[in-house]
This record gives C-alpha cells, structure tokens and sequence, in this order.
C-alpha cells in the first residue's frame, strides 16, 4: 500500500568520537524515506531552500521514491543542524540550529498524494502535523514521532494529534515525561489513555517496547552493533524501516507489528554504523532479511 | 547436579517509594539459595553475629537448603545494610553500613560441601572469593559476581580470580569499567579475553547480555514487572535461578545457559514484587515456568 512521510531536510554537521562530517545530507524525512524505501514506494513530503547543495533525483536513483512533494522554496533557507555525540554515543549536544524553512508554513501535500494510506509525521510542531494529516483523505494508519519540546510547551495540541494518530513513536524520555510515571507499563498504558492504538517506546542500544489498545506487549533488543560511527537518524531510519514494512504487508495487526519493529530495529543498525545516509546506502534488502534472521536467533531461548 | 553458594546474610533497611522495611533479612546468599531453590538442593554458606534474629530452618523450611555452612559467630555481629531506593527504583544510595562479620574471616566450606560440582561466589573481595573457592576439590562450573570498588581497587586479585571461575554475573557499570569501552561488545570481549568463558551483563529493566568465549550472544528483555516494591536481591535472585537451573540440568552449553538466563530473568521479577524475601516466599516452580512461558512470547516476532 502506500507510504508517505512529511519531515524535515537537514544540511547537518556531526562530530562524534570516530570523526567529523560537515555539512552533510539529513534530516527526518530523508532518513525516513531511504530506510521504508527498501520495502515498497514512498511518498516524499519536504521543503529546503535555495541554499541546498543536494541533488535528491540522484541521491534516490533507482529507488521508488516521489518526490512530487518536495518543494524548493526559492527565498528560504534549508534547515541545518550542528550536533556532537559524546563517547557513549547516546548523549549528545546540539551545537548550533538554524530553523530556516522548518520556521515557515509546511508544505503542501500534492494532489497526486492525498489518498496515501500509510503515513508518517516525523518530528514538528503538533499543529503542523494534524495540518498536514488534514490534507490526507483516507489515511489508514498514521505513525507520528513527538519530542520533549511539544511534550512540555504545547500539550493541548499534541493531545489533539494523538486522538488523530494510530501510532506514536518517541523515546524513553520522552514516554516517561507523556505517560508521568517511572514505571514503563504505566506510563505506556496513560499514553494509550490518550487515544492512540499503538505505542512503540525507543530505548536506545536497550531496544524498544511496543504496547497496544488491546494491553498487547512486545519487547526486542536493539541490534549489537560492533561499530556505531553516527547516530544521527536512526529514530528515523527505524520508523522508515517499521512503517515500510507495514505498507509492503497492508496489515497493522499485533503479529505484523512486532516483524515489524524487528525490521526497524534492524535497518536502524545499519544506519549509525556510518555518517550520514551511507549507512543505508551501502545496503540492499537482502542484507536487511539476512540480519533480521540474525536478530531472532540472538533473543530466541 | 549439587549447588553451592557463598555471600552475605544481612540485616536490611530498606525504603522505597512504596514503604520501609525494618530489620528485614536479606544478604546475597540467602537471596541466592530462596531462589535457587525452586530447581534443586542448595548448599548454603555464610556467616551471622549472635545477634541474628532469623530463624533459617524455618525460613527454608520445606526446601532443600542444607545449612551446614552457616556459621553463627558468638563473638560477633551481623552484616548490616540499610538503603533508600529512588523514584526510578534503578538508583539506590546506602543510608548506613556494618560490614562486622564480613570483614571477619570467611566461613568455612564443611566436609561435606567440597565434593559440589556448580558453584557462586557472590559478592565480596576477590581474595576472600578465591580462598573459598580453593577449598572446594571438583568444581564444575563456577560463577562469580563482584562490584566496582574491588575492580578499582582490587584489580589484581579480580584477575587472578576470573582466571579460576567460568561465569562473571555483574552489571552494566561494573562491565563497562572492567571492560574499558563503551560499546558493550567489545567491552565484552575485553573481558572474556581475562579468562572468563561467559560474561552475564545485567542491566536493570533493560535486561541482559550475555556472551560466550566462542563468542556467542544472547540478549533478554527484563520480565516487565507492573508493580516493583523493593528492587534488593533481584541480581542475586537473578543469579539464584540461573545456577540453580544449570545445577538442576547438568549442562552449560549456550542453549542450556539462554534458558538459564530467561529463569533467572523471571526468579528476581518475582523477587522484587515485594519487600524482603516476601516475593520469593509467595510463589512456586509453576508460577516461575508459567511466567517463562509469558517472558517467550513478549520477545518472540
């Protein structure tokens, strides 16, 4: 079925403990897109500005993605990000932001786009994202990631987006601080209170929860990876990876949520073993099914 | 196969946000033999003050906990512990400390304990673990725990100790600094190479890690307890269902050793329900394989 995906477009540059990339492609939506890109066609959803040295058309040769909403706004700027990763590679520091076109109105959805039936709304204001889901027509099942910010500043519009969504994705912080309890099934099950069918909680090297309507729990491990030289977009290469999966089966059962997940799990790991989307593109699917087999065999007992 | 175990018999205060208990009994080993227990003979090894107030015939009563090993000490006192736990349950600070008889002698190995083939030496400096372990004349399979003051301040007898056992059980802080990287494979490996043929890394509520000289992996999820009243004991309950299950089998092979985990796993999420050795105290092998059953199918995709 089909998979869109509204985010952001980021020229980044990220130090971390195995070196510098400066000025490098990133951003949500392009993480996004490359890892659901794997699995099935996907609908591209961003904007940059006149500034953006990238050339998307070859970046996405030879995969199924549409960029009929990317838009290139000619007076803007394109939204960058200056971030250090510090030695455990989890915590890190931004060290410079310039909103740029993120700061403007959201793009606009393209016409040939507005009956997309699996979605995703990564990371932005929550206005922003219930404005963008309302220009979808028969959305089947909508994934949206949040962070502390909107969590903390804009509750009453984030809790309007979770009565919208099907399935939130945010990490173990930010659960905590959205469900407002220490203990993880307590503070999924007050998310769920909110109105979402599904909530998959990202912790990091320790794996993820995933938590249903329907008291549903599924626990996995994050993938060992022996090198991490970047973690910059692997929330995002996970949702890409998870929602791809969903959309290549049709099917948003319990049982295909956890493959699913699994899925997410996996292409995240390829995605910091290098800076910027290299990790991801050094791939194809059968490196993604031929580690996913892995991964069961190291939590199977 | 018979199990020995040697450690602490305390007198406990704890505090968490659910309560306090007073003058409770706790103390590695007798964590240790409760939850070992369910799968077989126990061989208990420890040492009290006469001021002990605890009735270990009773407590054991109808398990199979030989305690010929106990030592009760006329002359002096019993270890004591109190602690507070934080709101997250994961960090504790201790409030108040008498080593007394733990910084005695080591309690002698009786006559007819040196002949047992699996063996844990809980917490306690490295060379005390190694001279307990030298008055046992076969053993099998020796697993060990210890702690980050005697890596730091005792890291010569660390080394020659992981020299004699096969099994290190510590957790993640304590693995990182014996291990000396950040990423927890190579950390892992750092640590198989001093000797040891498996490595237990355990990391609270985001479960363990456990890796073989062959360099065989396994990662568990934590057993997602609902309700968490007093986290003490749950490494050595953990530890407890472990061995006792290997005791209970005869094997340590790598498959053998995953099912000894995901036991261990489910003993201390029974143990830490409630205060003291209540949890333990409550349940029986049934509810332990029917909840390694439930633990299957929350991580199985």
């Amino acid at each position: 079925m089909s998979l869109l995906v509204t985010g952001s477009i980021a020229i980044d540059t990220v130090k971390t403990p195995h070196g510098v990339s400066e000025e490098c492609l990133g951003g949500s939506a392009v993480y996004f897109a490359m890892a659901a890109s794997f699995f099935g066609p996907v609908r591209f959803v961003g904007a940059v500005g006149a500034d953006c040295p990238f050339d998307f058309e070859k970046l996405f040769a030879g995969r199924n993605v549409d960029l009929a909403g990317l838009e290139i706004r000619r007076n803007s700027k394109t939204f960058r990000w200056h971030g250090t990763y510090h030695e455990n590679m989890d915590d890190r520091t931004t060290d410079y932001l310039e909103l740029n076109v993120l700061a403007e109105h959201p793009p606009k959805i393209p016409q040939s786009f507005k009956d997309t039936e699996f979605v995703f709304l990564a990371n932005t204001t929550p206005r922003l994202q219930i404005e963008l889901l309302e220009q979808l027509t028969q959305p089947k099942f909508v994934g949206a990631d949040t962070m502390n910010h909107w969590i903390e500043g804009h509750a009453g519009d984030l809790k309007n987006l979770l009565k919208k969504i099907d399935c939130l994705i945010i990490n173990e912080d930010e659960g905590r601080l959205l469900g407002r309890d220490y203990n993880p099934i307590k503070a999924a099950q007050n998310i769920i209170d909110m109105g979402v069918s599904v909530l998959i909680i990202k912790k990091g090297e320790s794996g993820s929860m995933t938590y249903s309507k329907h008291k549903e729990l599924f626990l996995l491990p994050a993938y060992p990876a022996a090198e991490v030289k970047d973690p910059t977009g692997a929330g995002d290469s996970f949702a890409g990876g998870l929602m791809g999966y969903l959309a290549e089966t049709g099917r948003t059962d319990f049982a295909t949520l956890k493959k699913a997940v699994a899925y997410g799990t996996v292409v995240a790991s390829f995605a910091i073993a290098d800076f910027s989307l290299n990790g991801l593109m050094a791939i194809n699917r059968a490196d993604i099914d031929s580690r996913l087999r892995t991964l069961r065999d190291l939590t199977q007992f």
